[in-house]
């Protein structure tokens, strides 16, 4: 084990992995640089720093990763109208690629020859961090504490804090909850507690980033939002950056009690868990995204992006950002987008979401020709008669041959 | 245009199926058959009898194909989480193969050599109404009055009525619309109007099915269903017929404000139309077949269903649901219901369907597995390890060789 | 009928379409300008000037149009190794939106408010022709003569052209043929006569591109290509344009009877056609590109577009070449070529194509890795365990749940 | 290691795996019991017998699986027109279920709580074996040496024998090969030796199975396979059992010739490999198989397997055979086949094998209406105009509001 020089960590400033740098110390006798990362997650970052030089650490990185994570993770993927297993929105699954990539630059940019991260060994995390640092960086050294050490109980680890005088906060509010969570700009989630039970309700005060519905406010809230190549560019008129908009709709959907969501999901290592999320701005962007595309998107341009798309999401799911199925995927997906320019009209209201317009200078669809009135000639009707036979004509064919159903 | 003998007519009792029967009977010198079936559209069938005899028709047919169509054809569609484009849960699309059926079953019942529809020749109608026909009695004659007549503005088909006496009801609260409106047990739609502009928001006064979700109770409704082989079978214990299951989901969604969609389209015939929809029981199902599944399917059969789902819906919408793709899916989609069994509990409030729980005999959930707690071995995490490495191994050896992203 | 001034005809110079040209000109009282191309068919297209100005044609455009074909749609067409149906290469149908594109282009510059072609009502080219003439010229008025006219037996045709002194050349060797044929660089087919049964065997004198694979030479021949970019930029070492590949390849081929195909295919209209084929160069073409990318793509990235390929084929099949899900999907094929680079070494034999070898710059085999040999630590047996225990794992959880097959 | 108290070992006989029943002795102080099928490798199973009883086995299976493995696993694969990676015909990969379910079986019969097989850990045979042993008896032990053992090079290995008297055959014929093989009734494989070189052509001698084409016949052979349900029930007229079917077009196969293959292949463990495969009887029921589904499937029956293929042909490939999603595409495939009836006529000629007829009673082939003669109204070519009106729409529509390409 001796044949870790450095290692480049990605560090929360929390227990876990402050724990963990001391514990990479002490196991590989190497030296450990910490990469802090502001993705929205709600928290500061900057304390990380007086933590991470507690603990001896030299090199510490900490950054505001906002308006990157949104513009070449987030939004590229909503342009997919992306949903795993008919629910959810990947928001745990879109930020680790980023924080792997971060963590090979960095390893690259310090001499690193390893990285390591806090996630256990049965979820998804860890192949989405390890999937994207190979990808990147193919002969990295990967240090999963959870695989390998035999801190598994609260006891051991505390014992191990004692012992080696790691400064534990009782205080932390985040630390009692009785649930495993993770947030980013895009969402927060929790596994764990009451929830491993898929039958139990979660309860009210779990839920952190949107209000009640029933608390929400009795009026419903309007909103316009404004695409441009499939990213929304403005909200109400008012031009805004990626991360922007992002905080914005998280902001108001928020307060209408908007995005929470409760299922049961498969996770790639082969067991089903439980998880619910919070995901307000999401929630919004996937309804109006698929708005400004039902006014601009050629009908089977569409629908091959539909058919597309529960595999481009279990891409993600999976770890698999950094591939080369997810690239020819994006090519796809990113030249679909040229025209869904335009505007959606959106209404908010306790907990729901429901498009009340769209309007597009790319606009496909053709009153003259939808209209129940006169049309003028802008349609033949007669057309559809041969339409149909033609398409009639192998069932035609198959029946007058004796096939039945 | 002698060559017809006798036509079976699908005839709502409304003023254009009328027009329709004495169009068919001066145009091609043929005797008329109606058919009117009660899908659950919320109107008495029972008086089309008298206005078909008015109109000289010996042969009627009125029919309550309830349960069949909601055991048939709904409840298979759900099976698959079935959804078009997105957003559409197919409510129009999914009763026009039954009642193609019938037409064509009447017609080799009375010896009728043709069938006839009051759909126009711009929408997907017609399309379902005659693939099916065409599929099930390859000889038959289609006859599609709207591509053929040319009473195709209010006033010559009022002239047409006072010049034949065909009774005009002027009282008839529906004609009055100022919308086109097709409902059934599954849906009720609206098109043209105001919202042949797609930036126009739908007046409050349009939606017929469920209450306002601003009006709606302020205390949310708790609910339980249960699943036998992917279909609700029980709500909140009480078993049911498949009929019964959908009228009283409605009723209750529609008290709470749940499943109003207002959404553009891409119809089949190559337009983009607008449509609102009231589906207040499917929005239901929809989200609870999800929640049962998640629970008893295996993940790739999961995953497998969810990437042939936007291809099932577009056959589905196509109108070829009496075609041999559609079967090949229904077996697939049957067969992989055997397991899906259990109860799902749901939270309507103001016009959201959340599920709060799911409870299975067949569940797959291994809450020793996914526990965050001590699994006392059922789950070894340095199996990830291997995991990653062999799924990392292409990434890694095309980095290594220089590929870059 | 009197609304068209100008139509431009795509025009072989045979019989059919100098009929067509009179007919135009009798039927529409309109110009007729006539378009013929070189796209490799194998006959002499200057003549047609003489006919086309006996005809009384003033605009005639004759072109050479053999790179860009081969270039631009059947190059792109083989980086995805396009096959319809499992059989078919697409040889006629690849062909189709060249002249469509032609025809539109010159419609533009010569003021012609109209295009006409020779394909007849039953089959797949006068959707191919008219769906691109429309896409790229949407008020484009298009003449499709065997669908308007009475000349439907060789009788009427021939008075026809008694009354009209419409040169019929009765020596015409091709005329003689009891086939419909159509060539260009890519292929030749044959359809009617006693294909029409497809029972019956295909007679040795039909085959006209190659020779019986009994009468190709008894020593193979050699071959090796190199690839740029997923398209072949040189033949044993010598670097050529793209038509020139493909003369060469068909040269080679046709001599070691390679690339004939019996089959029966569903055409768009809905009826299913017998047809033979011979494409020597792109039954080459198809097996080296295979090898090419056996050696450089990444494998998800493979079977991706392996499945994505029969959509694509359809797609081109069925004329929508100039459609937006074509682009979509070539933007993702041609993404995937960048590193599609090397050489494949083949083996000609009466009938046969062999890959025996492939090398590439760019390839992703590791011998190191693959070996049955020592590897050097390259890769670590012990993975496996823990990478089948993971993927193995919802199995077992079902099984252990009393999941049975 | 001292948990497991009987083993089942897949035995071959030869010296690989009698090395390994002597290690699981040793190792696990365990009984071994020995399962030797004959699945048409070609080589005498009774002999193993002897063998084992040498190395202390008392439990020793020999089964004849022929006729099981033909109709439960070749013939159901061949229905899907199977082949990966568009080359392989997956010989190998569908013996392996097979092996794991009488492994398991044989295991619960005898009481073992493990099963074990020689191959090794770079490979996706152990996969294969492992998946289906864990999905159908998910509590079972692995033991897979290769992956455990120090025993890594010949030499170590010789040694191991000479020390526990192990008798070695060094006359063994197979044993001289410088290539890993692998065989069944399906097919025999090669990797290894001079195959790692993807350059290097394969030498003459390797090829077991089939003649050199050019040794082949100078006269092509004619055959005729009878179809019911998509297998092959006759042969020339004459009934056999699907393993003979299987033989007998190997045998004649072979002796012209057929089915010899070299690919770069991607394994599921994440690396490319260079294989070589003889498949004689398959590339024919391949191609065959093509034939008469031509005749008798619809349209968009074909169109969806062609589109799903790829999957299935990876869910084999990687192992998944007795999985929940191989059950489903099987069920969709199997449900196509109910008219796949019939006849094909091929004929064979140095190694290719070409279709020349196909008949039906089930053809949905319609001559009266495919003909290019008069069709007496069958079709009406009018019809044509507005199929290609109303599915060129879309793309009129755009174009006219300014889209270009």
């Amino acid at each position: 084990m001796s044949d870790v020089k450095k290692v480049v960590l990605a560090y929360s400033g929390g227990l876990d992995t402050s724990v963990i740098v001391r514990w990479l110390q002490d196991t590989y006798q190497c030296e450990v640089v910490t990469f802090t990362a502001d993705l929205g997650q709600g928290e500061e970052v900057e304390p990380a720093r007086s933590k991470a030089q507690a603990l001896g650490v030299k090199e510490i990185y900490i950054e505001d990763l906002r308006e990157e994570f949104v513009r070449d993770f987030v939004f590229p993927m909503f342009r997919a109208n992306t949903i795993y297993e008919g629910e959810y929105l990947l928001g745990t699954s879109i930020a680790r690629p980023l924080i792997a990539k971060r963590l090979i630059e960095i390893a690259n940019e310090t001499g690193a020859d390893a990285i390591s991260h806090g996630a256990t060994g049965k979820g998804n995390d860890q192949v989405r961090f390890e999937l994207g640092a190979y990808a990147l960086k193919p002969g990295v050294k990967v240090i999963a504490p959870w695989r390998e050490w035999d801190l598994t109980s609260r006891e051991t680890l505390m014992k191990y804090c004692e012992e080696r005088n790691i400064p534990v906060d009782f205080s932390n509010k985040k630390k009692k909850s009785p649930y495993s969570m993770d947030a980013n700009l895009l969402h927060i989630s929790y596994e764990g507690g009451i929830l491993e039970d898929p039958w139990a309700e979660a309860e009210e005060d779990m839920w952190r980033w949107s209000i009640n519905p029933e608390a929400a406010p009795d009026q419903p809230t309007y909103l316009e939002l404004t695409y441009e190549k499939g990213d929304i560019v403005a909200i109400d008129g008012e031009r805004m950056s990626p991360a922007t908009v992002l905080e914005t709709l998280n902001k108001i959907g928020g307060a209408n009690g908007i995005g929470r969501l409760d299922i049961v999901e498969n996770r790639f290592v082969g067991m089903k868990s439980r998880g619910c999320y919070e995901t307000p701005g999401g929630t919004i962007m996937l309804k109006a995204h698929r708005a400004i595309e039902s006014l601009t998107l050629d009908r089977e341009a569409a629908h091959l992006k539909d058919e597309l798309m529960p595999r481009y999401a279990k891409v993600i799911y999976n770890g698999f950002w950094w591939s080369e199925e997810r690239k020819m995927l994006q090519e796809m997906i990113d030249y679909s987008q040229r025209h869904v320019n335009g505007d959606v009209r959106l209404k908010l209201y306790k907990g729901s979401v429901s498009v009340v317009g769209r309007r597009s200078p790319d606009s496909l669809f053709d009153e003259s020709i939808a209209t129940f009135e006169d049309d003028a000639g802008s349609y033949d009707q007669k057309d559809a008669e041969g339409f149909i036979k033609l398409n009639a004509l192998r069932m035609r064919i198959a029946a007058s041959k004796g096939r039945k159903f």
